[in-house]
């Protein structure tokens, strides 16, 4: 085995692949990347099985052929090489690696190849395309409000429903909800699977929305996998079944309320800054004629208040929430404006951009003592 | 008390002073910043009493008084004010800070003031004033050579030494020495001390080398400040005799080396890759005719070797280092090339910047096997 290849182009697969290698201490052979020198081209992978990365970069193969190194030396040795050009040698009898940049030369130690589990191309019951930023938004949107608590995994990912040409997404983690749709140009099946938030948040890791390009996805039961330029990504599923969520989202309301959008999310920021290190994170909203009162108080450091013009349509409303669950959405409402749906105390709040039907975000309120 | 002042001053104030509020839970009072305000200005204070600081800001004082906060909300919640102005208030028979800022409301309880331990500038033995630039290179050079073993207290800090004219500042952890000296226009007296490295840590990160100006020291037998601009900084001494450096310095040498500092820097960096993960991280040093051959190897993970053309004038020497002690020292070496002084495998290598001798440093060789 024997190449040649641009450090530029070894360092961004290293980094790619290196996010499924895992350091789990039981399977040594997880942390190692998996090297494929053929055609012209060297295939890197790494999986924890979990999920699993392919990157195909060119190369002049000299003489093909395999081997695992250890991704986290690997990486480190390639990002601080001195010159562009990387050859790289496999010696089979000494079971050695020979790196060789400019005036450095590295030996590493190989692992055996042969317990590498190898990912393969599958092929699924649904195969569609998106542009990379659709995809983005699509994810970012709802992977926020995913649960980390492992005991109940199907809140643990994001719900994917495709029914012919409408895609949605959904996330909760049982006190929040976000749910995002888009519309594709042609119907494309229909299948329901819950993609592990981890699998989806290294997507939007590797995904540069700065460089518009289509992302090939499929799935099947219990597989999705992403493919775009260089870089193809699975991931197994979640297996369960996810609760109807469309019970949860609120079918009417009493007060309707517009407000700035960043004015809104910063003094949200400012006044959770008092609640946040008590134990239930609480801050009140008071939806009056004209503005929204926001408050927090701790009995251990004092008390904030702030007060934010907003059109207010229909009854005062005063709510106390989660603060963490209301200052999450902002970071991902694109638009100026978003606009509050509220009926009681005790009852849900929705949460749309203005003039935009395609994302819902739905927060629970907390009963407080006064 | 009531003031008004600036968002900008007083958050850059705040993060000076809060590098000493302490977060030990034994003395609370000490996690608070002390705020006076008074005659056009706001001080603030805050001291672990090991390391202090008070910064002065102008300020529209209404009425006088003073007050000692939770530093930590303190700052968060300034840094977090919608708008440039700040209006601060204390009532006193709440116990009961209000700070306010456009919409933005907050009430913050106070801790008692008296329990405060209050800065005061204080007289010292020896006065005297330089730069901040040739302060930052004088401490910058040193005092990465200071040990962090608190059970040896004269190696966690660097030791100044004034004669006269010239300022002398030494650090070791005992593998290695820094010296760094500089000549002062005029002479000031004589003292020797040994300062936190800690202390000048935070003295460096609070000065602004792109600001010139003009730093006052005043040294005691146990304290010493530090003030430029609106920043006063005290610092506890440590006490006891600082070894007699001198004597590790080498006074001859057999090869003398010259190199490009950042050739020979990178090339050490990527070979000690290999080896960092070793107990010892150890590299091995090579000096023979125009070149240095630097290598290390690591039995679990693989080998690394360079060469760096560099003039050897004299017999080849081979020698071993740990690699942290070889790195460190060429962060802080500005000129393009360097100096090595060897003599034997197993006598410290001296290294200093090319054409200057204010600055030298010491490190002692490790035994290898082979």
């Amino acid at each position: 085995m024997k190449f040649s290849c641009s450090k530029k182009d070894f360092t961004e697969a290293l980094q790619v692949v290196s996010k499924a290698a895992s350091n789990k201490q039981q399977m040594p052979i997880l942390s190692g990347i998996y090297l494929k020198a053929d055609n012209y081209s060297l295939e890197l992978q790494a999986t924890d099985y979990e999920l699993g990365f392919i990157v195909k970069i060119q190369a002049n193969v000299e003489s093909p052929g395999q081997i695992v190194l250890s991704g986290r030396f690997l990486q480190e040795v390639v990002r601080k090489l001195p010159t562009e050009q990387v050859i790289f040698s496999f010696d089979k009898e000494e079971n050695i690696a020979h790196i060789q940049s400019g005036q450095a030369n590295f030996t590493l130690l190989s692992m055996n190849a042969s317990e590498f589990p190898i990912i393969h191309h599958f092929e699924g019951d649904l195969e569609f395309a998106m542009e990379n930023d659709v995809l983005q938004d699509l994810v970012k949107k709802t992977v926020f409000s995913c649960s980390t608590d492992e005991t109940r995994p199907v809140f643990t990912g994001c719900y994917m429903e495709v029914d012919n040409d409408t895609i949605t997404m959904a996330a909760t983690n049982t006190h929040r909800l976000s749910v995002k749709s888009i519309t594709l140009d042609l119907p494309i099946g229909a299948i329901k699977i819950i993609i592990p938030a981890k699998s989806l948040n290294e997507l939007l890791h590797i995904m540069n929305p700065d460089n518009p390009t289509t992302v090939h996805i499929t799935c099947s039961h219990n597989r999705i996998s992403f493919s775009f330029d260089n870089i193809y990504m699975t991931s197994r599923l979640i297996e369960g079944a996810f609760p109807d969520y469309k019970k949860v989202i609120p079918n009417d309301f009493s007060t309707k309320v517009t407000v700035d959008t960043d004015l809104f999310s910063a003094a949200i920021d400012r006044v959770s800054l008092i609640s946040r290190s008590n134990e239930y994170n609480i801050i009140r909203l008071s939806f009056t004629q004209g503005q929204i009162h926001i408050s927090s108080n701790n009995p251990d450091i004092g008390k904030a208040e702030e007060t934010v013009p907003a059109s207010v349509e229909g009854p005062d409303v005063n709510i106390a929430f989660n603060a963490k669950y209301v200052t999450d959405v902002f970071k991902n409402i694109q638009t100026n404006e978003c606009v509050l749906y509220l009926q009681q105390s005790l009852r849900p709040m929705s949460v749309r951009e203005n003039n935009n039907d395609t994302f819902l975000y739905v927060v629970t309120p907390v009963r407080t003592a006064h």
